[in-house]
């Protein structure tokens, strides 16, 4: 394999640009030329495809979003979109693809590759953290130390001012970031697509926290929870609590997405960028690189895409056991 | 004057410890005993008054929100209540008080200083900046480089998806927050009570900044905004514009409050709790401590509560020609 | 088991706190009462033992340094010492001990149960991440993002005046923080007392650089590096050199220990607090909990203290291939 | 004036880059072209000369360092290399100039207009707040801050172990860092090169200190202060002082230049850069733009380089009153 390009697709995630600059300047050390797709599968589809080299991709180790830009593209779902990008990939001569993003992008690169059989390995790149087949995706931590100083920032408000707070984090399917959130953040309790908490409980746990003289609490829903966004549960709480609170609600939003990556994700997006990419040279190919016990595997684009990473019970016991 | 008491009123700022730190501090260096009232209004009328010394002031100003807690006190509206306030400070001895706080703070402490005789002077403790007599309020310098972090992380997600972002950040009466977040986030445009920008307007730097190949643009729109919240101003511009952008909103709420105080707020609120400690100790009344080109005054509460401090006119400009 | 105890030891690393919290939340949770020896082994001596409750642990969570305080004890060391801390903790009626802290904590540990017989648990409290017995020690994940961040700003610097910068991190007997920074900071070269990386080879690397344009480099260098300090191994390279660099050292020292800790760090830290005490409240004694691949586990003092944990040769070479 | 360039020398502050962004969007608004020259003098030398637009300064304004780069000139201080200098802009048809720096940068900037009267306005941008002819320069509330958050984590681990730690801050000939990291840090003593404090004076601050219960101490030291830097000072104590303290010295050092600019750093370097354009285009030369009391004002060269700004004597006794 002598010439291969590198995509981000999906919604942006911190340390995606460190993984195109380990899968570039890996390139480089391995002898292969490597090109950039602007836009995800629309540049694909509309050849905007750019050559790179290790200046390309200096200094941008510590820079939030992603400097190959990412777009849905509703072309690609369709037959004619993808004979198209296929096009393009002969044209430049394009030998193999390395795909960074989450679900959507790795359904796409599933279909695409059963269809032209260009060989792709992916690397997973979202801040959910919700992709089977690695214990933790790109992004990830970073979105949790955002989300983190966030409800530090909050809980100086929520004390001086005798509050409750509820704290709406990303999460549409997966309660990954909430409950990393909840553990560290000191929550009183948590809100998770995964494990029906009725709000009736959570009810319980304020009032009982209160019994004890704690004078303010803090919430955190995932955005996906069963009984409603945080807006949603706020009100629930409000109009079934019998003595009064002051019941406050924030959506954190789109700053998780953003921002300087940690160091624990700079460094799994450089393992895993380079992982795929080596495991693309070596033959890999419908795959997704992961990181599970601390050793790099490679996982079928189809199992990381159907099969579901439960949340550890051990988790959602601690957030019980350390707001006692 | 022998003893004297300080209390935080109103919504939280960072610094309010930092400036309940120089009080105290301050008061020890003069000889004077020190009282803090917990909860505002509501632990004068209750009596929960505690005695402060050196050491319970040791490491706290760094911590955002107040040590003394804040709250809203519908009883200190009433005369009774008001009277009882006055038994509990009569009761411990307290000759004079600090306040810290912003409009309504100072609001109760002029009616109060107008029945009871027992003098008050103020410390402008309020993240939005929009008191008359002070140059910068205690914890605006903090809030806005908060929202500027996340102002940053957005812009991030911006680029990288090509999108319109309308960010709403505090400011119910004022657009101070709101026009230096624009400046030094690199805004295309800003919203602000004080000045009337129509929608249309922003629509037509919006349209421009996309013919010179801008590919993302963030608008700055302070909650008290006349058009609306960023919620509505984004849902107007959705409705009138021609092209189809990818836009999106981003309330940035409550994390604006909290926070560990910058530098500057942090030398700020020393500078005003010990000029308002050792203007009380001169025999200073029913004034606030500020800063205005860098002295020291103080502005009678009054002219505080009733005077408008208006937005430079300059960095209103700015925000045009810095986004050309 | 009624009464146990808590201390830490060593240097102070972010996340004890977290950890504190944990043991202390988690011994109320299980009915157990709960104490902290102040100072570590200096206050088991003199009998500085309080008792703590769940509001003695309210808001700790994000602080860093201990609450418990720390000191080096000499005292200890004498079996006249060790036995006055065994009366001291006999006439509280404490059967069990939590010991947070890292290698001198341990040997102490150890030895004190040889003599004394009361159980005790360790969790591994110290920046360096040098225990063996554990993937991760608390407070190692902080240091290397406050490192990393150190290293963003310095670089700022470097790439601005095209100079070289040696950057002195901590780690006296392993590189560990070393190597994540080396790689998330984007360095050049790296240089731990693990693996012999004579000066000439960084030399050699740093020409190749700049023989490609490279305008600035960044080594990162470990205290206890074989070729000496930051410092000396500058000197060293300036001897030696033989194009003329502009040559720079920073050596980042205490900063490292401090601030608050990262989402990773309070997790762990709580996880392993909270596996700390439920080891010792199920019978383990004289061994330390750790994290291996996920899993808690539990390994004698004897061995975390005596065997060599080894960095990775992965990352050695990730640096290698990630500067090409 | 339809032709300018832009350069930044001497030390990098954080901040430049805004600067630099403003005067090129300031260009573009006033419809006047806009070079930079790279490397400051040395490119003005070698014709190292750029065009710049709007887009070339999109996406800087929080980036630390400069992306002109600065660089120190031998050659310029000799009459050819200025004449070198003069030939290249005069090859450009460059009718003006904007310099960012300190110094130096205005002491090189006033010989070259004096000699070939090229108009030349320059904007302080400079960490050290040394500057007469401006409140503030660009990079001082950066470097403040920076300074300061390494001090908060320093105080974990000085109250943690009991210690007294002493910390050098940059500041060769002023103590405007040193006095405002000392208030803002809580320290308990400032050493600064305006104002003579007698080692034996600090030694007596940390034992009144010590014999009122606290527990640790921290003294700020600026780099230039008369009885020698941190290093020396925390000997000289040790040397004098009778009871055992356990000292540690740290020395900030570079990290202070580097970093993200604050909200305070890029709005002042925004205004200066557009002030200073706008000066340059309305026939001001020879002067540098600054703020005092809130307002832009023009300052001789001359004036800004021979000229002392002094520290102000409120701030230091402020520090001895806040450490009570």
């Amino acid at each position: 394999m002598k010439k291969i390009a590198v995509y981000t697709s999906g919604g942006d995630a911190p340390g995606m640009n460190s993984c195109i600059r380990a899968i570039v300047r890996g390139a480089a050390y391995h002898g292969v030329e490597v090109y950039g797709i602007v836009r995800g599968y629309n540049g694909m589809i509309n050849g905007d495809i750019i050559p790179l080299n290790s200046q390309s991709v200096s200094n941008i180790i510590q820079r939030g979003g992603t400097i190959l830009k990412s777009a849905r593209s509703k072309e690609f779902l369709t037959t004619e979109g993808r004979k198209k990008a296929y096009d393009q990939l002969q044209a430049k001569g394009i030998e193999g693809l390395v795909a960074i993003g989450g679900n959507g992008t790795f359904t796409g690169a599933e279909i695409f590759y059963n269809e032209f059989k260009i060989p792709c390995v992916g690397a997973p790149g979202t801040i959910d953290n919700d992709l089977y087949g690695t214990d933790y995706t790109i992004g990830y931590d970073t979105a949790v130390n955002t989300a983190l100083d966030a409800i530090d920032k909050i809980r100086d408000t929520a004390d001086s001012h005798d509050r409750v707070f509820f704290i709406e984090v990303m999460g549409r399917d997966s309660g990954y970031i909430a409950i990393q959130c909840a553990i560290a953040g000191g929550a009183e309790a948590v809100m998770i697509p995964e494990n029906l908490t009725p709000v009736s409980e959570v009810m319980e746990t304020l009032l009982k926290g209160f019994s004890k003289a704690k004078s303010s609490s803090i919430v955190i829903v995932a955005e996906g929870d069963e009984e409603g966004n945080a807006q949603k549960v706020a009100q629930k709480i409000k109009d079934q609590m019998k003595i009064e609170l002051d019941i406050r609600v924030t959506t954190l939003g789109h700053i998780q997405r953003g921002g300087v990556p940690t160091a624990a994700d700079r460094i799994l997006a450089s393992r895993l960028g380079l992982g795929a990419l080596e495991g693309l040279l070596r033959g890999e190919k419908n795959v997704m690189a992961g990181v599970v016990n601390n050793q790099l595997v490679y996982t079928p684009f189809h199992d990381t895409i159907t099969k579901k990473k439960p949340v550890s019970e051990d988790l959602i016991r601690m957030v019980e056991i350390l707001s006692t």
